[in-house]
């Protein structure tokens, strides 16, 4: 595919209503953008810059990456720059022929100390860093998957539902029996099938360690759907594409607060789900779920969910904090994950991956809770 | 252990020269700081307050990690707070008493946009945010590691080595055959032997596609240690401390362009490693590697080494960049990893972590060129 020309363009149209001439994108290790890869198709370190015009200028880490990766305009090595990014700056825009004075548009990511030393080194243009810039322009663009995207979703939808299966039968079989056994099956699983990597580190917590949102190390050697709640958190990447589904283990004794954990988890990832569309604020379906779970004093620790793509977390938001404003749109792919933990009974947390359809909503990925 | 408080102290103790009345750390995704552990134990999500007087406050997203790791003073949750990280920066300034008008310590990678809504929501205090902060203190501090560090160290250490060895053995019987098999055998064995985690994504790359500094994917079912050069680059957690280290594995044509870059590489690591010691400085280390390898028309795509803690990537600085004015000192646990990548014969990179001591310097791991 080369979707990159066309994205690009699609970016730089947004350009003229702000002033901008050029936008720089940046993804190097504490600043990962995605956004790179989005627009050039390069994967990983670099800085892009993509002028009004649509024209691209790609300055890799690693050229030879970028040699078999990238599909764009012109590539100079970073090293050109003695690794600099004030200096890489300075040379792309002359190298661009941006006008002195014209606006460039930073990642708001971009630190304090990093923007002045970027007005330093280049005094004689209007460095903008702030909300509404072209990292937001492009987060917004992410979230809304066009229809190789969400055929790449399907996909990696159906193969993280054959593992999940696999996993369940392997568990059930005594075949996986500790945390280890379980995260290093979907290892080698999704490369079998085609997958690149997990799309974060996976979680596997057995009883003993389910209370966390995240547990710490994310698994170990010890147990996995022994007596209590086991909770199994993962994403398969294919394409780049992430997906990313929990299950909870359920062994013996569903009762008592457990069992209520486990109601409430159900019913909030049922209401929510039946909210889901064009249309719906993302908030409202966050505090529904917020006051179900108020109702019997329980408070979720986490937000409700958020969008997946080049990034396991990325645009639209899915929770309730009063700055979430958005409103969800056909080609959004969002996860809807409640849960509950605690100390004592453990934790509980069912999420699937959900798209957003012009008509209302497609639930892609069937994760549920496993009773043992 | 409990070597937190004094930490805390002896970083508060640099508060007064720089007049700052409390310093903030904030450790959440996009903005990983392990310092947030090095000063409390509390592993992920947080943010840390450490006043003058070495008084501390920590706001964590999980109250329950927090409870059963986390030893500070105090621990609110960021629930309280709506999870803004504003509103907890204004609770958290009322909480220890700060006065208006003193000086608060941002970490130097706070997004210049945060900056701005962190004076807006704390009008009366005056934020500073930039080189020579305490971020960076933090950083100095966690570059020399203590007695019990170090004592970390030796142990992740003799696991990597033993892991090693298992792998080299495994190669050579035929039973680790593809790029998983390899990344797939060592997550199961640093479990197994008390480890955490891999310290980052295992770069298994076979000889198809090792001509890249950090093959993408970075591992997949395709043959490991075949005809050519095969790239493993891998780290284990101990206690929260990565070791790095990278193996080249050299199958049949040790001959032409991929004998001189064996050769090159050889060179550079074991003159690097030799100058390592207390004085130094890391810059000249790098010059003499590029020198090296200049002299034959080779181009070294990445820094030749970097500091290893509770991140895999720390201080020191071990590059040839004009602004590296790192001197190495007692403590200093670094990589030294020489590499040089060939889109035609392949890449060959060789990769061990060195300590430096009060005289001079010691290997911590063993790693090597392997000839199948």
């Amino acid at each position: 595919m080369n979707a990159y020309p066309e994205r690009r363009k699609r970016l730089a149209d947004t350009f003229a209503a702000r002033g901008v001439a050029v936008a720089m994108f940046e993804d190097t290790e504490g600043r990962r953008d995605p956004s790179v890869r989005y627009f050039s198709g390069h994967p990983s370190d670099a800085l892009l810059f993509i002028a009004a015009g649509g024209q691209s200028l790609l300055i890799p880490w690693d050229v030879n990456m970028a040699a078999s990766m990238a599909h764009v305009d012109r590539t100079v090595a970073y090293a050109d720059f003695v690794r600099s990014p004030f200096k890489a700056m300075a040379g792309a825009l002359a190298e661009l022929g941006i006008s002195t004075g014209a606006k460039v548009d930073l990642p708001s990511v971009t630190p304090y100390p990093m923007y002045i030393k970027y007005v330093e080194a280049c005094p004689d243009y209007d460095f903008l860093c702030g909300d509404g810039g072209s990292q937001e322009t492009a987060a917004g663009m992410r979230a809304v998957k066009d229809t190789e995207e969400i055929a790449i979703y399907r996909k990696v939808s159906q193969i993280t539902d054959h593992v999940m299966d696999c996993i369940e039968t392997g568990v059930k079989k005594g075949e996986l029996v500790t945390e280890a056994d379980v995260a290093l099956y979907i290892e080698r699983a999704l490369r079998e099938r085609g997958c690149d990597a997990t799309g974060f580190a996976t979680i596997a917590a057995g009883p003993s360690r389910s209370f966390g949102i995240h547990a710490i190390p994310s698994y170990t050697a010890a147990p996995f759907g022994t007596t209590g709640m086991s909770i199994l958190d993962f994403g398969l990447v294919y394409k780049g594409y992430t997906s990313d589904v929990t299950m909870t283990f359920v062994r013996d004794t569903v009762s008592g607060k457990r069992e209520e954990m486990i109601r409430l988890v159900e019913k909030a990832y049922e209401e929510a789900v039946a909210m889901c569309g064009p249309g719906v604020k993302s908030r409202d379906i966050a505090l529904r779920v917020e006051a179900i779970f108020a109702e019997k004093s329980f408070t979720m620790p986490h937000g409700l969910g958020h969008g997946v793509g080049l990034e396991a977390h990325e645009m639209p938001a899915i929770n309730n904090r009063e700055d979430n404003d958005w409103v969800l749109a056909p080609g959004h792919v969002i996860t809807i994950e409640p849960g509950l933990y605690d100390p004592e009974a453990g934790g509980v947390r069912l999420e699937n991956d959900v798209l957003i359809t012009e008509t209302g909503f497609e639930v892609l990925t069937h994760s549920r809770i496993v009773y043992l």
